[in-house]
Parts: C-alpha cells; structure tokens; sequence
C-alpha cells in the first residue's frame, strides 16, 4: 500500500520505518532535514516536501507536535496551502498526533466535504512503544474508516481502541494522561510521606500495589530511585515521557474541561506542579522526576 | 488462645467472631449494648467492662474509631485508668485501629516499659472483608511480635504485610489511604471529562484501565454508575467505604504531613474536596460518590 508519513520525530520516525519494514510502499517527509537524513539510512523514501509526499498515496499518516501543526498542514495558513485538496479520492488521513480534540473535528469535517476518510488516533507507549512496534492506539473515526486503517495501525502498534466518532480517541487520550499524571504526582507523594516517617520505600511501594492504592505507576514506573531497576528513575529519569510532553498533555485536558465547563480540581493541580517542575528546570526529565518536588533537595 | 477483642463495630464485630469461629477463646467487649448482644448471638462471650475483659488474656486485640479512644483505652485519662497495668504478664497487644502513628508509638513504649509486646495492624479490606476473613494488615512492630500476632491475624485476613518498627502499620495505610482518595477522585475526573464530551464511560474505563491510567478504581471499584455491576457506584453509593471514613484517613495523612514537613498537594486537595462532599450531605455515602463532585445535579 503507499502509504505517506509526516512528521519523522522520536515517535514518527520509528512508526514510519515499521511500515516500511513491513513492507509498504512509504514515502516520508519532515521539515527537519537530520530527522529525514536518519529515515533514508533504514532504507525509507524521502520526499522534496509534504505535497510531493501525498501525491497519489492511498493513506496519510501524521504525527505532529500539536494542533497548529495538523491544522497548517491539512487546511493551510496564510504561509502555506493546505494538504487536502491535493490528496488523492478517497484517501484515508490517520492523524497521530496528541492535538485538542476540537481541531480533529475540525480537519475531519474539511475531509469529508471532500470525500477523504479521517481518523484521529493518538497513541501511548513512549518511544519503545514506537520502535518495538507495541504502542496503542486511541481511535476516534467511524468503524469503516476504523477497519481500513486498522491492518496498517496493527504494523505499528499492539493495541487498537475505538473510543467513539472522530476527536473521541484525543479525548480518551488527554483523559488517560491526566489521569497518569495525577496519579504519578500522587504516587509519589504517598512514597515520599512515608519515607518521611521512616518507611521504606520498596516495602511500601509493594504495600501498596497490592492494596487499593495500586495504580500502574507503581506496577510499572516507579518514581522513586532504586524501586525499580528499569524505570527511569532509576536511570537519572532520562528516556522515558518527558515532564514538558506531560505539562502539554494537562494543559490539552484543562482547555478541553475549559471548553465543556467540567470540574478537574486535581487535574488542574497536577498541570500546576509539573508547569511549577518544568520552570525549576526539569521539563527535559522523565514525568516521574514529579517526586523531586516532594524530596528534600 | 485465650482474646481479649475490645470495639466490636462493623469492622471489630465480625473480626471477633472469625476468631471465635476459629476455635479461639474471645472474651468481647464493647460500650455500645447492641454491638455486644450481636456478637452475643454468635456465641462470644461478652464481658461486663473492658477490664474484666482483658483479665489473664494472652493477646488483647482492639478495633476503636480514633487515636483518643485507643490512648483513653492503653494509657488511661481523667476518667478511666489505662488498661496497660491490668494486662497478663508478657501479654501481646494488638492494635487495628487506624490511628495516629505517634499515638501507637506512645502506647507501643508504655506497654514495653510493662514487658508488653505491642504492633500496630491496621487493616483494608472493608466490611466485606472483615466478615470474610480476607482483610489485608499492615503491621508495624519487631519481628518477633508479629510472629506471634500472625496465626491470630491469619483467622481474620488474606495479607499480611510488615511494614516496619511501631507506627510504619499505620504510615503505611495511610499512605495507601491518602493515595486511593486521590485515585479515586482522579479518575472520577478523567471518567466526567470524557463524558462531558461524549464519550461512553465503560469504553473509557476500559481503555484507561489497559493504559497508563490503569488503578485499584478502574480495576474494581469504578465510580461511575452502571459500568460495573458489583461496586458501590451501582447500588446507589451504598455499603463500601464511607467519605467520612475517607475524609478521616485524608485528614490523619495531612496531620503526619504537617508534622514532619512533607509536601503532599493532591493529597491535601484530595482532603478538602471529601470534606466538601461531606458539607454537600453525602458524608454516609462511599467514597466512590465524589464522582458526583464533577457530573452535573
């Protein structure tokens, strides 16, 4: 299937080349030249720029750092046309991008007066999620759309969830994250009292695991050094999901719950302690260097 | 062996009576009538006063509502004298109650000064559990006493878990406690803010509960009404763990934070908004209602 990708970063890059290991027809594009140069190193075409990339291919892929960037490439700006009149009919656009749910509508509608398929499916997973092939995928679409995109989604990803009609799979998305980033903060509030008062942290941690306490950053990514041996705060909270990429995604929540008047009092905390983390320094670490903030410096 | 069970509430009660059950010999007591004649008609014998009560035990087990009735019961106060000087020689005591970790401390030193073995084990687990015999204990105390409390504790829960010297029992349930307040109010939000914009909210919990989202509440106790059939939520907010329970343990995990210093944001947040829901009426409810925070009335 020809397929073209854009948008060749730490998540984009590896999805791209998946693909083409899987071997579809991929041609890719980014505006960054070194993220290009490292995709024709696995043997990926390049293309001149984004409209040469979506000549004549069946399927669009993208993967973009936030709304504007979706909606200058699809629907243009004052610098530069939109993508959509030039894609192929009958085209179906995967938009991968973690964006406000409002703009996938918006690109969705603008597709479909034009006979193009959309879907918005963000994804988690990190980037070892995107080089292993393993990540899950948010789906927001109709099902038929859904179905088409599904075997291409399955070369990329190890789960696939259909959360409702187009800008559904960035909702479920944002509520997900900042629910991850509640409970991360939480976490590791709960291990720093109690190493406060003496405890230790392992034992504690298993404590609560197994109690109701029990949440996945504490099955999967403890914030506290030592805990656990593979999560990156045992690494120096490098790698991993950055503290900026988490401050982004609960300030995509707060202007969501903005926009639908509903009440996130923790959510809104939890975007204020890691924008409080990132100015301290930190939007470069790990979200679980959070705990940082509740240890003695 | 012979027991010595004082507080004999719905925690306390059927906690007694599994000992009992378990061919143990249970001297009972409680200030309330009605919760002794329960425990009466399940063949316990009943004492006439806590002191009789303790007389030749070997292991005296209490289960009382906050940190004054266990001080009032051990130490003594203006009006009654402590039992601590009336308990068997080398008798072990059991404390469940959720407390103040500085007051089982107290106790602890007190009933060592005697020749007393003393462990704080409070419990999780609920009602459900306490009747069932399933209750997890989170034990603080040296080794050799909780050797001795184990056979006892294993007639009455399915976890047992040593979470250090005198008082890390009771750090470490609240801890668990303070971290399930935030979870659950959490993912109440994530549940709200999909909802309010059109998502089906067992789809959500299903797709949070598989990612990073994933919690004790998702897995087994999801707030929203009509997503699972067995919890709280689904009986109209009955039965289950209160919000004044709640708002209790949130409010013992602010005063061990304020004493030695930790910074606990979500949880302190996680304390005002059960008290808020508790101002609103919904104080005898389960904990799980705070739901009704974030949905509309």
């Amino acid at each position: 299937m020809k397929i073209a990708f854009i948008g060749l970063g730490n998540m984009g890059g590896p999805m791209a080349l998946n693909l083409h290991k899987a071997g579809h027809d991929v041609g890719a594009f980014d505006l960054s030249k070194p993220a290009c140069d490292k995709l024709a190193e696995g043997g990926v075409r390049i293309a001149a720029d984004a409209g040469t990339c979506v000549l004549g291919a069946e399927v669009v892929i993208s993967m973009l750092p936030a709304s504007q960037h979706v909606e200058a490439l699809y629907l243009g700006n004052d610098k530069q046309p939109g993508l959509l009149p030039q894609l192929a009919e009958g085209a179906l656009v995967i938009d991968c991008s973690t964006i406000a749910a409002a703009t996938s509508r918006k690109v969705a509608d603008t597709a479909k007066a034009r006979g193009l398929a959309f879907i918005d499916a963000p994804v988690s997973g990190g980037t070892g999620g995107a080089i292993a092939g393993t990540l899950t995928f948010m789906v927001g679409g109709d099902t038929a759309a859904l179905e088409r995109a599904r075997p291409i989604l399955e070369k990329m990803g190890a789960n696939i969830f259909h959360a409702g009609s187009v800008g559904a799979g960035q909702t479920a998305k944002i509520c997900n994250n900042m629910l991850l980033g509640i409970l991360m903060a939480g976490t590791s509030e709960a291990i720093a009292l109690g190493v406060a008062n003496g405890l230790d942290p392992k034992v504690l941690s298993e404590i609560m695991r197994r109690s109701s306490g029990g949440n996945w950053a504490l099955e999967k990514y403890n914030p506290m050094p030592g805990v656990m041996e593979t999560a990156p705060a045992s690494k120096g909270y490098a790698g991993g999901f950055g503290t900026d990429l988490m401050l982004k995604d609960l300030g995509l929540a707060q202007e969501n719950a903005a926009a639908v008047k509903a009440a996130t009092p923790l959510g809104g905390l939890a975007r204020n302690l890691y924008a409080a983390h990132s100015l301290a320094g930190h939007g470069g670490l790990d979200f679980s260097s959070i705990i940082k903030m509740m240890q003695k410096g």
